[in-house]
């Protein structure tokens, strides 16, 4: 039995984390630095962004989860992405990784590091330097240091995302905890902005990596703020073994239990930055069910959740269902339109605006009611296979332009 | 040697055409329904979406374009694309093509059809014939009848966008007139919204088709206003052999001037629907250079145009190069960052950027000077090749978003 618990990061046993404001940009007076750290070397696994422009702290800490089987401290920035800053760059997220390391008496291999906001600035290492050791005494394993990290990491994010669960591993507590920012630059590809995931279950690395692989799959892979897949997306998950329970070492009855709740915190994290995107009003949800293929599945739904057009009729909560076929038919899937059904669903009720490719007799008044709710839901049945798709995006607003006509500024 | 003339598509001789209001959206007051008739039949090509969604006007034209030899009517809707409308919709494109090839005693299939406007209402055909019949007794070979033409196709569009050319074949003076529409979901794919292109040019079937399917690969299908390939982009091109050269038959000299005089009518329309973009405040020039292959120029061109950020950012006169990065990071084409330059030019004069993959010691103010131009070029050398490609796109607006909250009402 899966029960959602208060927290985030810090909830599984042996996690301590902390925020702090290093002032990495000038005037800034909220937290812009976390850290995170095990008790114990902790298997890590991490995902990262498909951009060819990487930015560093992707490239050192990839090469880290690839060929380490442990880490211990994860040290992250927000105001700055350390991307397209050369060999400089590179120099800069290794003094930070090592700066970690030295705090907690580690090799320099244990520290992973995560950098997000503006591309193309070197960091001010005079500032960030000092912050990590500051960081480094005063970290806690109470809930409300989990919280400090997970605000320190956010950018344009409007709401701090964290969740933390607990479920039983044969006859064993376990936790798994997990933060994240995300807002704009949200078009992940096989990973997200920047995520934490934590968790005192006891598993073997290359279990633990497939299990976050093939997650990111479905959730953090599946949402879309604006088509943009950012230079920094990571995931990483840290599993200190804390619980004590057996190890999982194979696809056994204890790794699908530990998947589906893995699935229930990053499901959940995911959804909260595509209902923080830049600018937006509402959550959209698009799910396409019995295509041929998952792909296609895939495919027809991230098609319709980035659609500018279909995004701007959500803002003015129109029931234009046309920008909904056009953008199906544009995802290089192969359908039939003309069996085409779609149903817009939200806590205002639901209504059927398309059977069989062409608009059934709905009332748009009551179309317009059912989109004006902050979650929104589409169906669409293409008939052709029986394999469904989720894909979780939000609507394109005057703040989304505002945002990122200024963000520099 | 090419002459830009005045006029469009009725500049080439024996081309006459008119503009109508049928009133398709109750209380319109402006032109909704052009035609254009060449005097003689005129050998025809079409190019159209690839959007699996093709509406019915789409359907029928390709149909014609592909089966028959010759066209010598166009009847073109704004108001109502009608597309997602079923067997009826079918029928009522081939109901307009019927009555236009009635008023002038010609068989149906010499009538091409083409509509733009919202997705899925079925035609009004109680105006849409009687507009038909009115339309085919005011038509003219002036310049200010192909004008009315060219707006009364206009949706979304701020400004008619017609050119006209003049040049010599073997010593004879042919013309080559165009007309387009087009400002939201402007994403071609092999075609554009609506294009029609004329000329007095003898030329055959297969070469004309050939010239203007390769012309728009470089032209109509490398502008993006918003990433939405449309259901009913289509672009005819009609040929009626009026000035009397000697036929184009295969690629001689003769065709190389002819698609010469094409591609600088093609590429003026095409320019011009990028800066009518909905909600645009500027034209986005993005200039790959050396690239290995054309395709990968293409696809780096593209990524940069369409990234919502990119435009945002352009929006806001913000240099924010690290986001053109990113789009090239993403675009799905290999080659190497930290060698890519990038350089920002507009009447205000240039400034580069980036040089090897990190920024220059550029002056913020100037730059943003350069961008605050009403057409802005980004030249972007990647140094891997020596092929090149250039998109055109737009900046994202408020006024985007609220075009397109709106929309229907």
């Amino acid at each position: 039995m899966l029960l959602q618990i208060n927290g985030g990061v810090t909830a599984p046993r042996g996690f301590r984390a902390g925020g702090f404001c290093a002032g990495i940009k000038p005037g800034n007076q909220k937290p812009d630095m976390a850290m995170l750290v095990s008790d114990v070397p902790a298997i890590s696994a991490g995902v990262y962004t498909k951009n060819l422009v990487k930015a560093a702290p992707v490239k050192w800490s990839s090469f880290l989860t690839t060929q380490y089987e442990t880490a211990q401290v994860i040290v992250a920035n927000s105001g700055s992405a350390n991307a397209c800053t050369g060999d400089e760059g590179y120099e800069n997220a290794a003094k930070m990784a090592e700066k970690a390391a030295q705090c907690f008496g580690l090799r320099v291999e244990m520290a992973l590091v995560a950098s997000t906001g503006v591309i193309g600035k070197q960091l001010p290492m005079d500032v960030v330097l000092p912050g990590i050791e500051a960081l480094s005494k005063n970290l806690s394993a109470d809930e409300a240091a989990g919280t400090l990290a997970a605000t320190a990491i956010m950018t344009t994010d409007t709401e701090k995302k964290e969740i933390a669960v607990e479920f039983d591993l044969d006859g064993v507590r376990v936790r798994i905890g997990g933060m994240c920012k995300g807002s704009g630059m949200i078009h992940p590809n096989m990973g997200t902005m920047l995520g934490f995931i934590t968790t005192d279950a006891a598993i073997s690395k290359e279990m633990l990596q497939r299990a976050l692989a093939s997650d990111v799959e479905d959730t953090f892979n599946m949402i879309s703020v604006d088509g943009d897949t950012s230079t920094n997306d990571t995931v990483f998950m840290l599993a200190n073994g804390m619980a004590g329970n057996r190890r999982i070492t194979d696809e056994s009855a204890d790794y699908t239990v530990f998947c589906a709740a893995l699935r229930h915190v990053t499901s959940y994290l995911a959804k909260r930055i595509a209902e923080d995107g830049e600018g937006a009003t509402k959550l959209l949800e698009v799910m396409v069910q019995n295509a041929a293929e998952k792909a296609d599945a895939v495919l027809l739904a991230k098609s319709v959740a980035c659609s500018s057009l279909v995004k701007a009729a959500m803002y003015g909560n129109d029931a234009n269902w046309g920008r909904v076929m056009c953008a199906l038919g544009y995802a290089g899937v192969s359908f039939d339109p003309s069996l085409t059904d779609i149903l817009f669903k939200s806590s205002e009720g639901s209504v059927q605006v398309v059977q069989n490719g062409v608009a059934t007799e709905y009332d748009e008044e009551v179309a317009t009611s059912i989109l004006s709710a902050p979650r929104v839901s589409m169906q669409i049945d293409i008939k052709s296979g029986n394999k469904s798709a989720t894909a979780w995006g939000c609507d394109l607003t005057y703040d989304y332009v505002k945002i990122n006509a200024d963000y520099r500024s």
